[in-house]
């Protein structure tokens, strides 16, 4: 069989499109809604995705204009995927866990726990995070600055993973007549003693039927993608031109070698929000339909919640984007992307905000489903993504779509799998099982 | 209709009888099998119990001999019960999640997630650490001492149900004609600035369906009665006869008026640890099923794990319990009755290890539906409990037993609901939903 795409259903409640709780077919009260996500989940199950992702901040935000977003009330992942792995059987369940404001021992057992309940469907989304309300949250007065975020983050995957070894594949003998229950061989005490954590371990939780749940992350920056080459075996990102995917793909891979790494080891899956239609122009219209739900100051939020939590609201909404300062809370690589875009096209704020609202910078196809799937063909054979993270603008409409007309194509394509490959989420994404650094 | 007593099913994978696992009925990997969890539920709700209660340690033992005992892989609580709520409709789903090792933000955030996910039928067990290998794993030398515990459960607690407040009832309004999607004069930030915590807020979930999930304690020392009287809804406690259950019951009562607070505000739920045969002789000799399979060793370790992580190896198996210091780890109300026991029948170290191999020192029935019937009656109409918490000797098959015999037996008398009275697990245990501080 030739290589095939991957694809991941990034679920946001109503949707990406940040207007698309106005939207008549969209359940406003999604966020909170297991039934939605229920359907959701069976939808992209149906359709042979590999993942479901969630992402996640532990803060709300609190300015006015938050009031008209539909962003303050949403389940707790790892909560939800948990949920969720009770009503699938094959989808893999990735959820996003910051490594800024957790602790290593938490976060290794539940990832652990959920891979168990999920018979070996979890995805960790290791973040840091980008937002300096969390901070406020967590008895800080400030957020943790961005180099020692990732040394944060660098160490407390060694902690996640050394714990995730604390046990070897056949520890648990459970010989009913001996009365062993373990092996004491096959126990491997952590003892880690680092720059930020001190975790003794073991685990209490078994090594998972995956043997580590996969790791996932989204970070673009310098110290971003050299944690991903060490440490990732997907990568999300946001990418919105075929040449910068390019650039971003080779980047990424080329720098696996030194870490002893393969480049199948890493799979990189760009975002892309698709709306889809049965003709051009009714993917347009659809696409219109959402725009004009957008009041110019959500949208204005939306970017200044983008480039690193800035309030733009100060500034006019038909001038330019202001010059912001570089700042340890936004996103670096965000910012960077923007600002660009926002020069290429001369966009005013508000045209800015409204770009982004639907895809939030991320590439965006709009048309029929030939259309998309040439694109996602293209990045594919061209050297650009091993698969895609699909936003859509609304839940579960825009889901159902995709699922309909444009996995059909590429399944016509000899692109995407008509039926899952394997039991685990690694098996599906064609991920070796890591062996037990101990065994 | 007339009062009547409440039933928490006290689910612990293979049993709570320390050698369960070895019987040829239990399936030794129950730990982590989730359709286990999930037959056990199923059962549990079939029998109309109030809630699944599941105990948490973030730990693992590290000794020789708890190779020996399946206590080192289970699920993690949260995760597990979201599991569960996806594939139960009714029953109750209370979760134990340490305040000493913890962050409040991720703790409310995480139940209300459940609450939300399950309708309204989230408990949290709220506890302080019993366990000095947790500290370990958090960056600690050694564990907290029990006052400061103490102290920093009260303010967890505190900052806890502040956030689950965070919005009012009907902060979201979700207007899609407006655009208004919340009432910002309905959000509040809570603004915690004290000894243990600093947390802004708000919660990035709406109020939950119970407004707030209910609390449970099970602390019994001074400190843990007078944090129950302030703060619980719902109080399980081992207690060995009639007239100690009786003592502490109304103990506890008796401290509520100084908080403004109803006695049917707070459920005092025994735990019972409870063998049941068609006939007393059967009882009793399936209870000595189990009993032949503890190794000696084995008991002593659970005893001395009871009594505050001793290691009493190094004690001859049939002296006497040794003096042992009162430390800071270890369950101060446990560790005096267990010597109490000790001391009034006489118990070598090896026959006290055996004594609480099964019920751990809770109060232990063995017999038929009728007698374990009457005693519960007893301990419910004389006030010693307004209800109990259920440990059987081996599961899924002393649940069974329980929901088959015991059940319909305390529904003939009319002292148990034959269908749940209303939809959330305050509805059924009687407890008033708490009105927002801030509206």
């Amino acid at each position: 069989m030739s290589r095939q795409l991957k694809l991941g259903a990034f679920l946001m409640a109503t949707g990406h499109h940040v207007a698309a709780w106005r939207h008549p077919d969209v359940p406003a009260n999604a966020g909170l809604d297991f039934a939605h996500y229920k359907r959701l989940a069976q939808i992209a199950e149906a359709a042979k995705f590999d993942a479901l992702f969630v992402a996640d901040s532990v803060a709300a935000p609190t300015q006015n204009i938050a009031s008209r977003m539909a962003r303050s009330d949403h389940f707790e992942p790892l909560t939800l995927l948990s949920a969720l792995s009770a009503v699938t059987e094959h989808i893999g369940l990735i959820a996003t866990a910051t490594t800024s404001y957790n602790e290593p021992y938490h976060v290794a057992r539940k990832f652990a726990s959920l891979d168990h309940l999920s018979g070996g469907r979890a995805g960790w989304n290791l973040v840091t995070s980008d937002n300096a309300a969390e901070a406020l949250n967590f008895g800080r007065d400030e957020h943790i600055g961005h180099t020692e975020r990732y040394s944060r983050a660098r160490e407390f995957h060694q902690v996640v993973t050394g714990l995730w070894d604390s046990w070897e594949d056949d520890a648990f003998v459970r010989d009913k007549a001996s009365g062993a229950y373990y092996d004491p061989a096959k126990l491997h005490v952590l003892d880690h003693v680092g720059e930020h954590f001190r975790v003794k371990g073991p685990l209490n939780v078994a090594r998972s039927p995956q043997g580590q749940p996969v790791i996932v992350q989204a970070g673009s920056s310098e110290l971003g993608r050299e944690l991903a080459a060490q440490t990732a075996e997907v990568v999300f990102t946001a990418q919105t031109s075929l040449a910068n995917a390019k650039a971003f793909y080779a980047d990424l891979k080329g720098r696996l070698p030194k870490y002893g790494r393969s480049a199948e080891s890493l799979k990189i899956m760009p975002g892309v929000f698709v709306v889809v239609g049965r003709t051009e122009a009714e993917a347009q219209e659809k696409c219109e339909t959402f725009q004009q739900l957008v009041e110019p100051e959500v949208g204005v939020a939306l970017l200044g919640r983008m480039l690193g939590n800035f309030d733009l609201s100060k500034y006019p909404l038909n001038g330019p984007l202001p010059q912001l300062p570089q700042t340890e809370s936004g996103q670096q690589s965000r910012q960077k992307l923007l600002t660009e875009l926002a020069g290429r096209e001369n966009l005013s704020l508000a045209e800015l905000g409204r770009k982004i609202a639907g895809g939030r910078g991320h590439y965006s196809l709009v048309g029929t489903p030939q259309q998309i799937a040439d694109r996602l063909q293209e990045w594919f054979e061209q050297g650009a993504a091993d698969g895609f993270n699909v936003l859509v603008p609304h839940l579960p409409g825009g889901l159902e779509d995709f699922a309909n007309s444009v996995v059909p194509e590429l399944q016509r394509r000899g692109l995407f799998r008509t039926e899952y490959e394997g039991r685990t989420l690694r098996q599906n994404l064609g991920l070796a099982r890591p062996v037990n650094r101990f065994a």
